[in-house]
């Protein structure tokens, strides 16, 4: 039987079209910062993706910064800069900020000064969607990027960051994108790409995937993908809930990605779920999947007011575009039986 | 008339062994820090190609950090270790040192504090190979990986590094070799990958085609390619010479890179001669390809003793596996007709 795959938020399958842009880039064999011929066919494909990734998340006029992913984006935006968080942050984010802000029992975060402020968009563990105030300093764009509809020049955000592999695209490349005009001094030094804001010869091949996976999840979302997912989704809840009373899933009162299930299962450790339902041949997660080695309660659902114990008997189950009615089915009948021969085995 | 590419020193096109392990590293789903079957498959292509690289430059025993490239390898050897270096290091490289050692005319380096000092292995304007001190701080390896036989177990250095793209793998990937247990701080943090060096999901893509490329570049370094480039380069070498008696090949006193030639010919702008050559259907560079959007004096050649008319009047021919005789003697026909057509425009 083939494997099911609900693990979107750790990262997605590459899309067909940044696939056949990535093989097409392997034959453009020029440096983007060389003048001849050769150097300007490469230097095309990046500029194209830039005008994809701008187009894509409303940002024309804006600067887009192509980066080695968010991690590293996150560092260029917030290192340094004194800014206040939630402890819902993401590790990428969570080492540059004071992580005071208040989180309430569904993950939503009040933010009471913006522009010395980060907030992510959407939380990778819970799904859970954050309103951004105009004028927030920093947001993590990550996992919302091509799942809900969203316009940069709109937000009134000074800087998000988003990453490729999140919506089709290879791992290892990402964007910061800010208007136009603001100061943003380079951590890595060198050849002076990127306008001076991050030197080193760019990624052309991985740049020309994320230009056209994001051009790919924008027609996705604007076909109503993700009204199909989110369908699934409920369906997965509702097996869940219909099977275990005491199940409690995390954030259901707010907004959330239309992908996201994050539940907690009392007494049952999240890594037990993970393990029992890879061996039945689905691939789920406790927790981010950066901080999945680490076998460690959430920090997340700990800031929501959950207890340790809670906090580590939690998975995450998150769809996408691939993902079929028979994939969700497959995993409320296993996950149901494991649960039940879990709690046989309690008793 | 097809195009004959020159600038292997800038980029080099990707190895279709590279192309073929990308290929198949883009139906590998899973993040590497997941602990599912998906997840384990793509950091097993992660670790394989770490003992790839490993192995490729006589580092076993030795960590290999991947990063984003040679730039940013750079920034995390370098920065904020007050480390003493020449003015012909590269401009990823550069930012981060004290120039104060001195270069010959044929640039050669002098360095008396091996553990206090940068050296690069080959300069990638001039070809020019520095013999590396043992106990030498940091060394850019950056051009001569693949092209000269290294083994870092060997040569008693503190940290090296490289880039794939230079090799035949593709841009925007890189790593970083240090003995085990040397002390490195992230620059960039979050998720702890690559033993908390440095954080991020892991271009799991670029990652693969790293490790094929350079076994590959390995086995042609082995069966004497590059003996052969070193042929053809010494033929261009003296139908330059016998085309134009004022030319300077730079560094042809001191050990060379066996595919690079450095020429400065008085009074005809290198920048000039590049756009001369590209529209002729020839692909070569005048300095380094990072700076070469920048119309200026290469910094490598003043610090060699040249001044600053004739350090503009250079330019960067580099050869490659797939170089052909016919390549060659097109430059050099070319080149030659040019020149004339210069200098009696000149006279």
């Amino acid at each position: 039987m083939s494997r099911v795959y609900l693990d979107y938020n750790a990262t997605t399958p590459v899309r067909a079209e940044a696939r056949e842009a990535m093989v097409a880039a392997m034959d453009v064999a020029g440096n983007p910062s060389s003048v001849h011929a050769e150097g300007r066919a490469a230097k095309g494909l990046v500029e194209a993706a830039r005008v994809q990734v701008a187009d894509a998340i409303g940002a024309s006029g804006a600067d887009v910064v192509f980066v080695s992913g968010a991690t590293e984006a996150a560092a260029l935006a917030c290192k340094g800069r004194d800014l206040l968080g939630a402890a819902v942050e993401h590790d990428a984010v969570a080492g540059w900020i004071d992580p005071v802000l208040p989180v309430d029992g569904q993950g939503r975060v009040t933010v009471e000064e913006p522009a010395r402020s980060v907030l992510q968009w959407a939380n990778s563990e819970t799904g859970v969607v954050q309103a951004l105030p105009q004028g927030l300093a920093v947001s993590d764009l990550t996992q919302g990027v091509g799942r809900l509809p969203f316009a940069f020049s709109w937000a009134g955000i000074g800087m998000g960051f988003l990453s490729a592999h999140k919506f089709g695209g290879p791992k290892g490349v990402g964007a910061l994108v800010f208007p136009q005009g603001t100061d943003v001094a380079a951590q890595i030094t060198g050849g002076g790409q990127e306008m001076g804001r991050r030197s080193g010869t760019e990624n052309v091949i991985g740049i020309a995937g994320m230009g056209a996976a994001i051009g790919a999840a924008l027609r996705d979302l604007e076909d109503g993908v993700w009204s199909r997912v989110e369908k699934l989704r409920n369906i997965l809840e509702s097996g869940v809930e219909a099977a275990s009373k005491e199940t409690i899933l995390v954030g259901k009162g707010a907004a959330r990605l239309p992908n996201t299930t994050c539940m907690i299962t009392p007494g049952w450790k999240g890594e037990t779920q993970v393990m029992a339902m890879d061996l039945a041949g689905i691939a789920i997660s406790a927790g981010s999947a950066c901080s999945s080695g680490k076998v460690k309660a959430s920090t997340v659902l700990q800031a929501m007011g959950f207890d340790e114990d809670l906090a580590a008997s939690a998975i995450r189950v998150s769809l996408g575009p691939e993902t079929t009615q028979e994939d969700v089915m497959r995993f409320v009948d296993v996950w149901t039986q494991k649960q039940k021969r879990h709690r046989q085995r309690s008793v």
